[in-house]
């Protein structure tokens, strides 16, 4: 028998209690013993649930019970979050979670501090909800250099992008849109400012290149500022817009950011529709691999955290995969200035003056309705943007994936 | 150190070295020590080679040097390589193979061949190719009980059709190409036929369900039939064709299959094009969970092959988590009469008989050239799709996903 004890009796928290009441048996042959539920911390009581006999509002009940082996923090936002982890940590006890806030502020000190301690810390639940994305990453992609990863990581952003594509909806109606079937939330900034995506990038440059990125050396550009001219101009063009949080990395330099991209049909991520994420990795083995799925939800999300759950506990003390990544350095990040992809522009020019000044870096061009839109046909660093930016009217921008 | 032997020096095993002596740093600091490749077993000699030194031709060395803890067999077909594969486990060596065949007909055997002598039998690269998928069924997504699985899993037959549907050209054309070009053998039969598929199909059903199916008991069909005709209609009426391969267990029955589908466009495995695969899985608590990447290939199948070595290396004596399933009894297996779902038909016969026998069946119809194709509303089992034979003039049936 292996007891566990879940802090937040939230959305993912119960969900996780749902997966492992409804999922017993299978769990059971999984690990080699039952996984009970002993303690759930939570402010709240639940009398009408059947978990209710479980519900402690005192941590330190938790963190002293030798019986209690590991520990699925579900509780969002950073405090007291890190600071049940770790104490949990130093307690000897394994701690699972869908806490991105946590992972990406401060997931090097808890791994490192979990390997001093012989326990795990596992956060499959997040990035891409219920997507095996991470475990993937250090077990089975470990044959492999990890150059680029490029991901659809926010559902409500995907969501929200999607319904402008299919029905011609501003960004302002489809946010509503969202919030009232619960996609967005009433504070939708996290979401369609990216930075939630960004979290999730500076987890997955953890995994992908063993260093930590802080979320706010992350570029991060958000999603309000899509027009419906720029998705009509994309679909056009034979592209749909995503916000896609990127990471590469060249000769030890990594680049990460967050941004609305066009992103051209032949690449899988254009399909991703609705609240599903998907995440693109390029392996120097493999090559292009995507995995897909619900990245957000009770159940999906739950469903990782029990993985983690469960392979810690079919572990019996033996070893168990670990992620590790320790803190970036600001010697570990390029230069953002550099960085260098394709671009979309909208220009309140004429077709004379945007040739005159791209000339030979104009790849398909769009005119219609007195703009001019350009794909270019070469990549364009920032300065480059920045500097074009002074010689024609760029009504729009964007990157290109 | 870990002395592997690799087993047949072929287009996977030489990947295999080469994924081993590429990434050498990144596999040492996932195993905590080198992997060293000690033998090569194979019937010829490779005397240009940087492991020339390596190479042996009598299997017996390998399976009697104690210093060998871990074979990777990629010698391809089922003998000798099941008695390799068994003599080796017997020796108390774990094996990583990339050879569906072997796991299609003997994999639960030497599944449990291994758990008595404590060793591990892992076979990531047997379906998906690179794809990390077989890892993910039964250590990502062990939380979940799963219903359903529908895959691209064979990329020859999927670059066939992808040329067939953007080119117009015919199967034996788009065949002839893909000869060419190295993407189908000289003899095509276990491709197009929809065997190879049938064996990941197999191998499947072992780690979703727990039982694995004999190939021979999997109703195979394979794309030899499809018609220019068939693939203009389903762009027309909002599909792509894809050979699928589909196993779903209800109530413990499993049934399993491999045909061409008519896939609809809001399938995420419609857009997947060329030689590439895509997995589809639904789990009862994480729903759709899709899985794309290279199905093939010289180093993403071995970037799969040297996953599974790095897992068993790292896990230095501990527990790696291992596959199970045991065979499937005819007890297990569903009636395939019985198997219903959408089809696609296209019928010799006016709309009015047609519309006259369909009736409320009958979903999206479009008439051209003289036939009507239809898409029906509603499931239909093998046995109704039978009976409709013998009532109008059918020229044309396929199921729909």
């Amino acid at each position: 028998m292996i007891s566990v004890a879940i802090l937040g009796f939230g959305v993912v928290g119960s969900g996780c209690a749902e997966v492992l009441t409804q999922n017993k048996d299978l769990i059971r042959a999984a690990c080699g013993s039952d996984v009970e539920i002993k303690y759930i911390l939570d402010l709240r009581d639940f009398p009408d649930s059947p978990f209710a006999k479980s519900v402690v509002h005192d941590f330190n009940i938790i963190v002293n019970d030798p019986e209690v082996s590991l520990v699925a923090e579900m509780m969002g936002g950073s405090h007291p979050a890190y600071e049940f982890t770790k104490a949990c940590l130093q307690a000897g006890k394994s701690v699972v979670t869908s806490n991105k806030e946590v992972v990406a502020n401060f997931g090097a000190e808890l791994l490192a501090l979990a390997e001093q301690n012989g326990v795990s810390y596992l956060f499959e639940a997040s990035v891409g909800g219920g997507i095996p994305v991470l475990r993937s990453i250090y077990v089975d992609l470990a044959s492999n250099r990890i150059g680029e990863v490029n991901g659809i990581l926010n559902g409500t952003t995907n969501y929200i992008l999607t319904s402008m594509k299919e029905s011609g909806t501003s960004f302002d109606d489809a946010l509503r849109a969202a919030q009232r079937l619960g996609y967005a939330e009433a504070n939708p900034a996290a979401d369609v400012e990216g930075l939630d995506a960004a979290r999730k990038v500076a987890i997955l440059c953890g995994l992908c290149f063993g260093k930590l990125i802080a979320p706010a050396d992350i570029h991060t550009e958000g999603i309000t500022a899509i027009s419906g001219k720029d998705v009509s101009d994309a679909a056009q063009m034979g592209y749909a817009i995503k916000l896609i949080g990127h990471a590469d990395c060249k000769d030890g330099k990594i680049t990460a950011l967050v941004s609305p991209r066009m992103v051209p049909m032949s690449n899988p991520l254009s399909g991703i529709s609705g609240v599903f994420n998907g995440v693109l990795l390029n392996g120097n083995m493999v090559g292009d691999v995507m995995f897909y799925g619900p990245g957000a939800g009770k159940l999906p999300t739950a469903s990782a955290v029990v993985a983690d759950i469960i392979d810690i506990a079919s572990g019996k003390g033996g070893t168990v995969k670990k992620p590790h990544f320790v803190n970036a350095t600001a010697d570990d990040l390029a230069d953002f200035a550099a960085y260098s992809c394709a671009r979309y522009f909208r220009f309140e020019n004429s077709l004379s003056e945007v040739n005159a000044v791209l000339g030979e870096r104009a790849g398909h061009i769009l005119c219609e309705d007195g703009y001019v839109s350009v794909i270019t046909a070469v990549p364009m660093s920032e300065n480059e943007v920045a500097e074009l930016a002074t010689r024609l009217k760029v009504c729009s921008a964007m990157r290109v994936l």
